[in-house]
């Protein structure tokens, strides 16, 4: 079995691809899960997500650059999810960088996403389907590396690591699991990033602390087949 | 002032860019320098490479896929030369990755080639030609991420820190510079590189050792103004 990291989105990733966009959208979508909602509808565009909502009883969800979008019923912070009850219900999840990532996967057999709060979770499931390849997919912000989703796909191969037999690193890997076992830790790394310095400047420094909690959730959001942005859960058993 | 990392070659990087092989094409040539070589011209293609060494009295060194090419005068290996006097000879380097992204940096105002063993005279050299951004390119190999170059990436990161003065690192420079940081140090996390498997198994493992060494060397191979592959040497105070 291989273990991969593509530091950006792209094209022509096979067999299980784990998109992950650590600050937010991989942990919005893990922790709406948890709050019992049934369906995830990953959009890209702000106009197609607007319109698919108008046809449809699911929430909207999401921002552009950080902020909640005119018109949406809220935003793309997990912690403004983590207390409310949606069980039963569904929702379009529309963000700027993790949505595309999604997009750029299509071509993958399974796609998973992944955070550092469900890091187990996602690592055991992507084991489970994968046949040959696992591909880590950072989101990355506006086509430059992120460190905090770099920092998620680091945590994610120590899993991949702890739960699975033999395996082949490729370098990028290696990367990405340096970065984990940084002797910063991992809250520490991912306040280092760029990203969290945003997301403190615009008021959600709690959702930084949030997202770095690692394997808090067991849920995984998994693309349902045949069906390239829907995605509905998957509960891992915690061991 | 900004710090940056590309982990791949990339087209349109402005002011600074360092290019960096460190296994092995910019170890290889920091130490041509050493030995006494006036200048070097970086080929990518192999043709062309032979084409001009026809036309001139240079040496022509290079390699394809790790090995000596047929009709080379000497191959890719910095312990090959590390002990030959070249005194004002001058040679054409034709590699696999490292040429290509030199090619790929045409646009940089000055290029630099950086490696381990000149990490603290080509971060001075840097810093003193730079008037807003240093970008550490790294060759990578055939496309893909190397652990090897971003970690040369890193050393010479933390010796940009060291001599600069305020310095915004883009979350891509701070990856790098974890790498360098790491606990198991500079020679474990090279020899734990792909590339450096490669070089063991083709009988260079003194290579690997060799690029390790961090600041051995205080010269650097900077780009001839207006001539996109030729290099000649500059001495670095070592302070």
């Amino acid at each position: 079995m291989e273990l991969d990291v593509a530091f950006l989105p792209r094209a022509g990733v096979t067999d299980v691809a784990v998109v992950i966009d650590v600050l937010r959208m991989t942990t919005t979508a893990t922790t709406l899960l948890q709050r019992g909602m049934e369906e995830l509808v990953i959009v890209a565009d702000t106009r197609a997500a607007i319109a698919l909502a108008g046809e449809t009883e699911s929430l909207l969800f999401g921002e552009r650059h950080g902020l909640p979008y005119p018109g949406f019923h809220g935003g793309n912070s997990p912690v403004e999810h983590a207390a409310v009850d949606y069980a039963g219900r569904s929702a379009i999840l529309c963000t700027t960088n993790g949505s595309k990532a999604v997009e750029a996967v299509n071509s993958a057999t399974h796609v998973l996403l992944g955070s550092i709060v469900n890091a187990k979770a996602v690592a055991r499931l992507a084991l489970e389907l994968a046949d040959e390849r696992i591909t880590l997919v950072c989101a990355g912000t506006d086509g430059d590396v992120s460190l905090d989703d770099v920092l998620g796909a680091g945590c994610i191969a120590v899993e991949v690591l702890a739960n699975g037999g033999e395996l082949y690193l490729t370098d990028a890997a290696k990367i990405a699991l340096k970065m984990a076992l940084s002797p910063d830790g991992v809250f520490a790394t991912l306040a280092q990033s760029e990203h969290a310095s945003t997301m403190r400047e615009l008021g959600f420094a709690a959702d930084v602390d949030y997202a770095a909690r690692a394997s808090t959730l067991n849920l995984v959001a998994k693309r349902v087949a045949r069906e390239p942005s829907r995605f509905a859960p998957v509960a891992v058993d915690p061991l």
